[in-house]
C-alpha cells in the first residue's frame, strides 16, 4: 500500500466529511414475513443502519407486513365503506418525518414483494399533494434499495423500486442499490449459516457506499433548504409560467 | 387566481435562482434513424434543449446512430483483431465533458431502442476506471431521459435507463422522465401533424420540471465539487478502510 | 373485399373449428376495487368472456381483493401463528379447475397492481407441488392478461404476469397480451364516458385475438392429455434420468 | 428408489413419445462476442442443442454479432440511403425456416444484450407480414430462451424476450427460460474453470426441461398444422367478422 493511499484509508476511517445527527431515515422492510419471524432481507438492512447510527443518524426499520394496508389509491381506506381499517397513515406519518427512504424487499419470480409493489403504490396516492413550496410531496427526500434473494432478480427489483421513488419525487443518488443473491438454484438464503451473504465484500462494499452516497446527498440537499423551487411547481405552471419553456408551436 | 400565485408566478417566470452557464448538457438520441431522417424523439428533446439554452447552458445532441458502434465492453474495439473500426470513444468524450447526460429513446416492444441499450452497455465497459478523487468514474454528473413512442412503454423503458445511469454513479434528480405516446393502437407519432405531441401540457410540464430539476441538482453538485469522497472510495475500501461499516459477524 | 375474403369472413363468423364447450376458464380482476365499485379493467375482460360464453365455454370473473389474502409463500396461512385468515385456498381451487388463466391488472407507476403481484406470488408458493404426471403441477394450462390503465405500461406489465405464468408452467399462445391506455397524461379511464376504450378497434381486435388462440391452445392441450411427461419430470430427473441430457464434462 | 419410479425412469430415459427428426432449431447466441473468441453463453445452448441432436433434429447456432446488422424498422435496410449494407434478411431466412427459436445471451446491468434488442427489433419490423393462413407471420413457432451472466437478471431478461417472442406470434411452452449467474460480485462466467456453472443441477435439469417442453410443443403445432386460422387472422378482422366479438356498447 502507498503511503499516500494509507494516509488517505486513515484519514476515511476517523474523519466524516459533515455531521449527519441531524437526519432520519427510514427503512421500509418489505419482507414477505411478519415479526418475529426471522427476515433475511432485515439482516442485511441492519448492516446500513449500523453505518447510519455510528453517524448519528436516527434510524427506524418498519415491516409493513406488520400492519393492515388495504388496496387503493385513497390517503385512508379506512375512510371508505369497503374497507374497516387501514393502518397506512401511520407509515405515511414515518416516511413523511425521514430525510432518507431505504426500500428493502426480497425477491420472488424475479420481482419485488407484493409488499414492496403495495407500499410504493399507497405512497404514489399522495402524490397530488404538494410541500410547502408547492412541489411533489417527496422533493428534497433520498431513496434507495437494498435486496436479498436466494435466486435471481436484485437489478430488477432495484430498477423498479428507484424509478418509483424518483418518479414520485426523490432523489436517487449514485449506487443507490445493493443486494446479495446465491448462485443459480436453491441453497440458503442470507442470514442462513453458510450461505457466505453476511461476509460477502462485494455486497458489503456496494452497500456502505449506498449508504454514503445517500448521507452526502441528504445532507446537500438539507444544506440546501431541498429542492430550489423554480422550474417545478405545478400551481405556477398551471398560472401559466412556463420557465423558460418554449412552445413548439414557434420552433416549427 | 390569488395574487400570491400572481406574483410568484411572476417572480418564476424571470428570476432564475442562480447562473447555469457554466454548464454543458449532453442529449444522446437514441433513436434508430439515422441523420437527416426526422427523428421523432429530436422533436421532444429540443424542447427540453430550449430550456437549457435560455439559461445559457451549452447543449449538444448526437444521434448515437450515425456512428459505427461496436459490441463489447472493451473501450476501444477497434484495438481487437475482430473489429476494425469503432466510433464510440468519439461519443465517450462528449459524456465525459457533459455534467448533466439526457438520454432519448424511441420504443420498440414496450423496450427502449437497441441503441440505447447499446449506449448503455458501452458506458458500463467503462466503469471499472475512477475519477480524480477515486470514486467511479461517473460520480457528480445528472441523469435524466426523454421518450417518445406511438404506443406504450414509456416508463418501462426509464426504469431500465435511470437505473443503469444511477448504479453506474449518476445522480437521478427528481421527476427525471418525461415522455409522450398516443392513445392504444396505431396513430401519428410524435411529430406528425395532428399527433397532440407537442401541445401536450402533460409531457411539456413533466419535460420543463426535469430540465429545471437536472439544473438545480448539477449547480448543486458542481458548487460542492461533486459527492463528496467518503465511504465510497474503491481504492480504500479495499485497503481496509470499510467507513463505519460494521462487520455482521460482530452482531450475530 | 374480394369473393374469396368475402367467403372466408363469412366462414370465419359462422363456423368455430371445434367445441370448447368442455373448457373453463377463470378471470383474476386484480383491480384494486372491491365489489361494487367499477372496475375499468373488468370491462375490457367482459369483451373476452362473451367471446369465451358464446362458444359454450364455462367462465367465472373473481376480483381477488375481495378476499383476504395473507402475505407469505405457505399454502395456507392460516395455519401460521402470525396469521388468523387466509382466504387464499379458495382461489387456488378456482384456479386448479381452470384450463386457461387471464390475469387483469390495473397499471401504477408503470407496474401491475399490488394485488396482481399477490396473486401471482401465492401461486408461486404451490409451485413445488406435481401434477398426477409428476409434472410441475400448472402443466397444462393456458395464460395470458388484459391490462387498463389510463396511462402507459401496459406491455411491461404483460411481460412480468406471462413471465410469471409460464415459468410455473404455464403455456403462453401467440398474442396473448391486449389492453388499453389513453394518450400521455391524466385522462378517462376505461369505463368513463368518451374514454374510447370500448370502441378501440386495435384493444378490441388483440382481445378476440388473444380469446380465440387461449381457446385454440387449450383444446388442442386438452386432446393431448397437456404436456407429454418425457424429459420434464422433476422425480424422474432426480433419480438420474436425464432425458438425453449429455454431461458437459463429456464434451469439453 | 420406489420400484414405480425405477421403471418409469428407465422408461422415460430411453423412449422419447414421438419422432422429431422433421424440426428445426434455431439458436440466436446474442452474445457480444464475434467468433471464434469464447463465449459463455455458448457453452450453455450447447447443452440444449446436444438434447436436440439426440433426437434427430437439425439445430443452427448463429451468433448474429458476426453479421453487419443495421438499425431500423425496413426488412432490408440496405435499400435505405442511410445504410450500405445489411446483412439481416439472411437470419431472417433462418429464423422463417425453423421451428423453434431460442434466444442466448448475457447480461449486462441487469439487461439482456443490446445485440438481443436488436435482434427482436428487427424481428418485430416483420410483423406486418402475414402467413399463408393470414395470420401473424411467426405464428405455429414455438420459442424458449437461455442465459448467463457471472451476476443478476436471467428473470428479467428472460421476461422481455419471452415477452417478444409471444407478442409477434411465437407459443411459449411452459418453462421456457433458463439459466445460470454465479453469486453476488465479480466471479468466474460459465465457461470459467470451477465456476460450477457447467454442473449446476439446477440450470441443467431446467435446461433439459425447456428443450423438451420446446419439442412436445413443435411436434403439437407441426401435427395440427400451426395454430388454427379462426378469430386470429387480421385481413378477417378488418373484413367486418369480429368472430364473437361482442360491441360492447351492446352491453352497457
Amino acid at each position: 500500500m502507498s503511503q499516500q493511499l494509507q494516509e488517505r484509508t486513515q484519514q476515511d476511517c476517523t474523519n466524516p466529511p459533515a455531521k449527519f445527527d441531524d437526519l432520519r431515515v427510514l427503512f421500509l422492510n418489505c419482507t414477505l414475513k411478519r415479526t418475529p419471524v426471522l427476515s433475511h432481507t432485515e439482516g442485511l438492512l441492519k448492516i446500513a443502519q449500523s453505518i447510519f447510527e455510528a453517524n448519528g443518524v436516527r434510524t427506524n426499520i418498519i415491516r409493513p407486513v406488520d400492519y393492515v394496508i388495504t388496496s387503493g389509491l385513497e390517503h385512508d381506506l379506512s375512510q371508505t365503506p369497503e374497507w374497516d381499517r387501514d393502518d397506512w397513515p401511520q407509515i405515511q406519518k414515518e416516511i413523511d418525518a425521514c430525510d432518507i427512504l431505504i426500500i428493502g424487499t426480497s425477491v420472488w419470480l424475479g420481482e419485488k414483494s407484493s409488499v414492496c409493489n403495495h407500499v410504493l403504490e399507497r405512497m404514489y396516492g399522495y402524490t397530488h399533494q404538494f410541500n410547502e413550496k408547492g412541489q411533489y410531496r417527496d422533493y428534497g427526500k433520498v431513496g434507495a434499495t437494498l435486496i436479498t434473494g436466494n435466486e435471481d432478480g436484485v437489478k430488477h427489483c432495484a430498477m423498479s423500486i428507484l424509478f418509483g421513488l424518483s418518479h414520485i419525487g426523490y432523489t436517487v443518488p449514485p449506487q443507490a442499490d445493493a443486494g446479495w443473491m446465491g448462485e443459480a438454484g436453491p441453497g440458503p438464503s442470507y442470514m442462513d449459516p453458510g450461505s457466505g451473504g453476511p461476509e460477502n465484500d462485494f455486497t458489503n462494499r456496494n452497500t456502505t457506499f449506498l449508504a454514503w452516497n445517500c448521507l452526502h446527498m441528504a445532507r446537500m440537499l438539507k444544506d440546501q433548504g431541498g429542492i430550489p423551487a423554480h422550474g417545478n411547481v405545478s400551481e405556477v405552471w398551471d398560472a401559466g409560467c412556463k420557465s423558460d419553456f418554449d412552445s413548439p408551436e414557434h420552433k416549427r
